[in-house]
């Protein structure tokens, strides 16, 4: 896996509005699946972290919308892992639109490591932090 | 409360597309929240129903799109019981425009008591089914 | 392209709902990613189609739920052209787990011309009309 | 109309995700509704604002996510303006459940209002400027 991480997605048509773009909230479900999509690559598949009993949860987004995606463009994700805590993990993130480069969307997520059953904040499970700092940005890939 | 069941839905932005009006699958949202809001009214809150050890799953719909809901609109929802089974329930709708009184959407929504746990059908439980019979078409309200 | 067209798709979390499984309503969204793929690779992409003037609008669904799709499953989702008329096109669909083969998923999805200016029927354009019939179920591929 | 502006929203079934709370994604449909009840009280119809060639883009996001919000919960959202510009407005938010009155999430969203036809940035018209500001924290309610 080359860093960043780089993940396609096409703009659904669901995923406008009336405005004729992309709605807001859509992008929110793009980092998410390129955060995912990282783990997976990383051999962490996010349904195995929950069904080891933990989760990673949103808690904090800072976020800049530069243009509008719109239907028909294919979206690349970029996803990288900016900082890492004892529970926390910042997640960087650049989207572009293929056809041209353009870029339309950056900002940052950051997610606390949980216990599932009752969603309190607890230090990231050894085998998650050690494959995350392979994504640390910065890393030799 | 009397039958059929209203409920008063606003439409939001997001629920728009880029045709410029409600995206067809917002409109199972807006069932789903006339049969909860049902069930509610008859003093059985589907958290609780979930709580309890049971879900309703939907198995089938079989509706038709008659006119275009717009961002702007205020919809009544009437949602009915129309056939109560061993384990199914069949709940019919019609969606109008509260302003105009336009028929835009009607239809019928088909679901299974499952166990939470495994998801396996069972038979509905007596309490579900009591509290329901009273919303049955037909029924004296 | 093969017939029926097949468009894989990857559960997203987002999907999910509190039943721990995909949401009723995100079925929707992979019929429509389905046909709109199945457009695509007859070399008629849906945005061409809006922008010149017209749009597919949804008038019936007629579906069943038969599994429940999870996170972590990628699905096929099968669609073909089963019937052509004047304005009006009925998709049918399955969908299936990729690693097992399970059925999830069956139905139609019936979709009328509009004009995109009024969103009034008219007749299906001929481009469109001619590259749908090559995606008639029981067509030579 | 008293300042901050409140709004109640019901979560819905299909909000929630499989770790069993709210979605973070549909926390930005809560802020749009807030903003937009915000409008509609003020005499200023989001609807009216586009149908006049206008729209309020989302530019920035800085949120933060403080408890899990369930189904079944009843949330109150507070909003208020906290910056009036040439051509950008940022909104500030609180989202409580009603039943304990727990924050559950604060944040800020900045829109940019651009030309409905071309998205470009223009000047916020006078009209929604003048509304906007009776809607300023600190104002005399």
């Amino acid at each position: 896996m080359s860093l960043p991480h780089e993940l396609e997605i096409r703009v659904r048509y669901s995923e406008t509005d009336r405005m004729g773009v992309v709605h807001h909230s859509s992008y929110l479900i793009y980092l998410e699946e390129g955060r995912t999509a990282l783990m997976r690559d990383l051999g962490l598949p996010y349904d195995e972290v929950e069904d080891s009993g933990f989760a990673l949860g949103v808690r904090k987004l800072d976020v800049r919308y530069r243009q509008p995606a719109r239907y028909g463009d294919v979206l690349k994700v970029r996803t990288e892992v900016l900082r890492l805590r004892n529970a926390s993990i910042l997640f960087g993130y650049e989207i572009r639109r293929m056809s041209d480069g353009a870029l339309l969307f950056t900002g940052s997520v950051e997610t606390v490591c949980v216990e599932g059953a009752t969603l309190k904040p607890v230090p990231t499970p050894p085998a998650i932090q050690e494959a995350l700092e392979k994504a640390l940005a910065g890393s030799p890939a």
